[in-house]
C-alpha cells in the first residue's frame, strides 16, 4: 500500500503541522472497534475539503500519520489509506525520503496558473482569494464519459436554429441595437409562459417570467437580491449542485446544510432563521428521487411560517421516463414563496446560455433592476431565435425525441449495472432527468472508485463532490446526457473492474 | 409661482414629517446674504436624491415650506422653488388644499410597478428592497435626443456583421454546443489584444484579456473580486456614471467621492483608505477632459504607496477628434495595479453586449472564476462574429468614418452651442468620445432646464444626474451619439429657449 516513502519519515516541523490540526474534523461514530470504510471516507473527504478550499495550503507537510491517527483517534491504517487516496488522486505528492506535501490543486482547479507578484494589491476579497474549483469546465476527452451535466447535442435540430437565428439576425438593424429589455424580449418571455404552462403546470404570464443567461445567471440575480451578506441563512440540501453552493458563498450568504432521505429534504431540520431553501424538487440533484407531495407541503408550510421563501431549481424535470410529474412546487403555492428556475442547456445545448425565473410578484422589480444592473440583458439575436423555437413547436418536438432516446441509454445504463454491477452497486429509484445515482454496497470511498475510474478513462462523479459535510451515501452519480448508446455496456463493464478492484484494495488494508 | 395650492395649506402632523429632519443636509456657505441659485440647487438636488433612494417615501406629506426654511436656515423662497421644481419634475404632487406629498416614482423609475404581497417574506436585502432607476431603459422618443450613451448606428455594417454571424453560426454544432471558455473565446481574445495594443498603446496578450458581457458585467466582475462588503472602500470621480455606483453599492462596497478640477481626480483627495480608485481618464464622465499626465502618474503613485488598484475606464476612448492620446493607465502602469475596461458598444451598436477587462496577472485567475461562476461564459456566437469583425478590419474602418461623423456633429454642436447659447452655457473642453458638458453661466439650476427640456421633446442630461453630493459645477452634458446630424442646430436653439426662459423664471424668485 505505501509508495514513495509514505509519509512520516522525516522529523517534522511543527508549526508547518499546525495548520491540519486546527481543521475541525467530524467523524462518523464507530459502531464496531475498527476502522471502517466509512471513517476512511470521512477522513479522506474532509481532507480533500480542507486542500480544495486551501484551508490546507499548497506545500504544507502532513504530519506523520502516527501523530495524526492519534489526534483523530483513528486507527493508523486509516489514515495512511487517506494519504495514499489523496497521493493518488493527485492532491498529495511524497517527495523521496522526506515526507509528503500538499499538492498546488488549487491553481489548477481553477484551469491557470496565478502568478502572484510580490507586492500584489491586497484588494481581492477572502473569496475570491481562493476561486471555487470551475465546474463544467474540464476539457478531457474521456473513453467513456458518463459526465452529469450536458446533454447529447447530436440529434439536436442545428439545421433548424441556423434557419431561426438567421431569421432573428436579419432583423438585427436600428430597432434592436439599442438596449433590449432587461427582463427578456416580450415574444421569449409570452413562450416561455405557455411552455411551463405545458409541461410543468405552471399558471404564469409573460410578466412573470425573467430571462437570464442561464440557470446559472438566475441563480446569481437571486442570490444578489435575497442576500445580505453575512447575515441570510440559506438552507441547501446536504447534497448539492456545488456550483450554486459557491455563487451563495460568493454573495456572503450563511450556508445551513439539510439532511436528505428518500422523500427529499427533511424539512424539519430545516433551521429556523433560513430565509432561503433551495431544493430540487422534481429530480433531487444528485441522488435522483424526487420529493414527495407530503413533503412539498410540508416545505411551503415551513416558508409560510418562517417567511422565507424558495428557489426551485428544475435543471431537468422535462424528461420524464415514467408516471405523471408531481406538481411544481410554484403550482403549490399560493402564497407567492417560490422562485422557479428554469434553463435550456439540458433541453437544447449548454452554451445557449439562456434560462429563466418565475418570480412571485412582490420580488419582480428587484429581480428585473438586478438583472439589468449586472448585464443589462441578454443576447436579442438568440432569445429572438429561442421565442420562434419554442412557439413554433420545435423545442416540444426535439423534447419529445430525447426523452425516447435518453429512456432507451438510461434502461441499458440500468440493466449494465445490473448485470455488471449487481452486487457492487443498487441505483436509487428516479424517474426524470439525464442522471442516475447508484449507493456503492461496499464501504469503499466512492471518491477513490472516481478516481481509479478516471485513470482508465471512465468518466464519473462521487456523491461527495456535491458535499462540504460527509455525503449522505457512499455513491456514484452517471450522467447519460454525453454518452454514446452504444458505449454505455462496455463502459459499465470496464467500471466494474475498477470497482472490484478496489474493493479489494480496501479489503486488504 | 406657486400652483395647486402649494405645501403649506394644512395643519401637519409632525409624526409624517419627521424623515425630512432626519435627512442631512450639505448646504453651500453662503457668500451672500441671500437665497443664491447654488443655494436652491444643492436643496433640490438632496430632496430629489432622498426621494430616489426611497428615504424620503412615497405619500409622505413635505412640512410647509416655512418650517423647513428655518429649520436649514434658507429662505421660504428658496424651499418654495424647490418644492415647485420637483413638483413639475413629477418627485411631488399636491393635493388641492391638502399639502405637498411625496410622489411614487421608484417604481416608475423601476420601470415596472411593484405588487407588494400583505405578508411579503422579508428575505429581499435592503439594497434591494429600494433599487436604482435603471439607466439606459428610458424608451421615449426623443424630438431632439441630446442622450450620452448609444452610438449612430445608422452607418453600422449591418450587412457585414450578419455575414459574419452567420458563418459564426454555421459552425454553431457538435463543437460549439458544449460550455465555452469562461475567460472568453481564443480568438476573440486574440483579435482584441491586438486592437488595443492599435488604437490605445496597450501592451497586452490575449491571456491577459477576459471577455465579457459589455463593460457592465466589467463592472460587477471586478466589483465581486475586489470588494469586501461593508469593508472595501472605492473611491469615484465625484461626478461619474451612476450604473457603476450602483453596481458598487449593491456589491456592499463603501463609497467615496473625490474631487475633480480641470486635471482629472484630485489625487491628494482620496481617502488613503481607498483600495479601489475608478477613473475615467481618456474622458471624464460626464464633464469631458482628459486626465492630465502628471495626474496620470500621482494616481499610480498613490495607488503603489498605498497598495491599492485603479479600474480605468475607457468607455468611449477609441473616438479622438485633435491630438494625440495621453497614454492610458494601464501603459504607464509598471506595477500590475491598473484594470483596463473597455467596451464595444459605443464603437458598434449597445445591444452587442460585449466588453473585455485587461486584467493584471495576479488578479486573473480570481476574475476568470467569477465570471465562470456568475454566467460561465458570453455568447459564443457573437463572440466568434465579433473576433472576425475586428480581425478582417471591421472595426477599425467603422471607427474611422464614425470618426470623422461624429467630429462634424460635434463641430455643428460646439457652433450651436456658441450662436443661440453664448451668454448661457460654456462648453468644457474636451478632445474625445461621444459627448460634451457645458457649463451654465447663469445660477438656474441645470435640473430645472434639463427636466423643462424634456417637455419640448428636447433630451440632455444634468451632471446632478452623476453625483450623489452637490455637483462640481452647474451643468448640462450633450450627447451627440444618437441625434441626427441635420437636427443638431434646431435641437439646440429650441433649448435655447427654455434656458432663458427658465433663467427668467428663476430671476423672478
Amino acid at each position: 500500500m505505501r509508495q514513495n516513502g509514505g509519509p512520516g519519515k522525516e522529523p517534522q516541523s511543527m508549526k508547518s503541522m499546525e495548520p491540519i490540526f486546527s481543521l475541525r474534523f467530524s467523524l462518523p461514530e464507530r459502531t464496531a472497534g475498527r476502522s471502517s470504510g466509512g471513517m476512511l471516507r470521512s477522513v479522506h473527504t474532509q481532507l480533500r475539503s480542507a486542500i480544495q478550499d486551501g484551508r490546507l495550503k499548497a506545500g504544507l507537510q502532513l504530519p506523520p500519520s502516527r501523530t495524526l491517527a492519534r489526534t483523530l483517534g483513528v486507527s493508523r491504517n486509516t489514515v495512511l489509506a487517506a494519504y495514499d487516496l489523496l497521493l493518488s488522486e493527485g492532491y498529495l505528492r511524497a517527495r523521496r525520503g522526506a515526507g509528503t506535501y500538499v499538492e498546488d490543486v488549487r491553481s489548477k482547479l481553477a484551469g491557470r496558473v496565478t502568478r502572484v507578484g510580490s507586492d500584489r494589491p491586497a484588494a481581492i476579497n477572502e473569496f475570491w482569494r481562493r476561486p471555487p474549483p470551475m465546474i463544467g469546465a474540464d476539457k478531457r476527452r474521456w473513453r467513456y464519459d458518463f459526465g452529469v451535466g450536458p446533454p447529447d447535442v447530436s440529434q439536436f435540430p442545428f439545421v433548424t436554429w441556423r434557419r431561426l437565428a438567421g431569421r432573428a439576425m436579419r432583423s438585427l438593424a436600428k430597432e434592436t441595437a439599442g438596449s433590449a429589455e432587461s427582463q427578456g424580449r416580450p415574444a421569449l418571455r409570452a413562450a416561455i409562459a405557455t411552455h411551463v404552462s405545458f409541461t410543468r403546470a405552471i399558471a404564469c404570464e409573460p410578466d412573470d417570467i425573467i430571462v437570464t443567461a442561464g440557470a446559472q445567471q438566475a441563480f446569481d440575480v437571486l442570490a444578489r437580491v435575497l442576500v445580505t451578506p453575512g447575515r441570510t441563512v440559506v438552507a441547501l440540501e446536504e447534497a448539492h449542485y456545488a456550483s450554486l453552493r459557491h455563487l451563495l458563498g460568493a454573495t456572503g450568504a450563511r450556508l445551513a446544510m439539510v439532511p436528505l432521505d428518500d422523500e427529499g429534504i427533511v424539512t424539519e431540520r430545516i433551521p429556523a432563521r433560513a430565509s432561503v431553501v433551495c431544493v430540487t424538487p422534481s429530480h433531487q440533484f444528485p441522488l435522483g428521487p424526487s420529493m414527495s407531495l407530503q413533503r412539498r407541503l410540508s416545505l411551503l408550510r415551513f416558508a409560510r411560517d418562517r417567511n422565507a421563501c424558495i428557489i426551485e431549481d428544475d435543471y431537468d424535470g422535462e424528461y420524464r421516463f415514467d408516471g405523471r410529474p408531481l406538481d411544481a412546487l410554484q403550482t403549490l403555492d399560493s402564497d407567492g414563496r417560490v422562485f422557479y428556475v428554469g434553463t435550456f442547456s439540458k433541453s437544447m445545448f449548454t452554451s445557449l446560455r439562456l434560462g429563466y425565473i418565475v418570480a412571485p410578484a412582490w420580488a419582480r422589480a428587484a429581480l428585473v433592476a438586478a438583472k439589468h444592473l449586472i448585464d443589462r440583458h441578454s443576447a436579442v439575436q438568440t432569445q429572438d431565435a429561442l421565442a420562434s423555437f419554442i412557439a413554433e413547436g420545435h423545442l416540444a418536438r426535439h423534447v419529445r425525441k430525447m426523452t425516447r432516446i435518453y429512456a432507451e441509454r438510461r434502461d441499458l445504463l440500468l440493466d449494465a449495472l445490473s448485470r455488471y454491477c449487481g452486487d457492487q452497486l443498487a441505483p436509487i429509484a428516479s424517474s426524470a432527468g439525464l442522471h442516475i445515482t447508484a449507493k456503492l454496497l461496499a464501504p469503499t470511498p466512492a471518491e477513490a472508485i472516481r478516481s481509479r475510474a478516471a485513470e482508465v478513462g471512465v468518466k464519473v462523479q462521487s456523491v461527495d463532490q456535491c458535499c462540504i459535510g460527509p455525503p449522505p451515501l457512499n455513491g456514484i452519480t452517471f450522467g447519460y446526457g454525453s454518452i454514446a448508446t452504444q458505449t454505455v455496456d462496455a463502459g459499465i463493464r470496464l467500471l466494474a473492474g475498477v470497482i472490484d478492484k478496489e474493493h479489494r484494495r480496501t479489503r486488504r488494508r
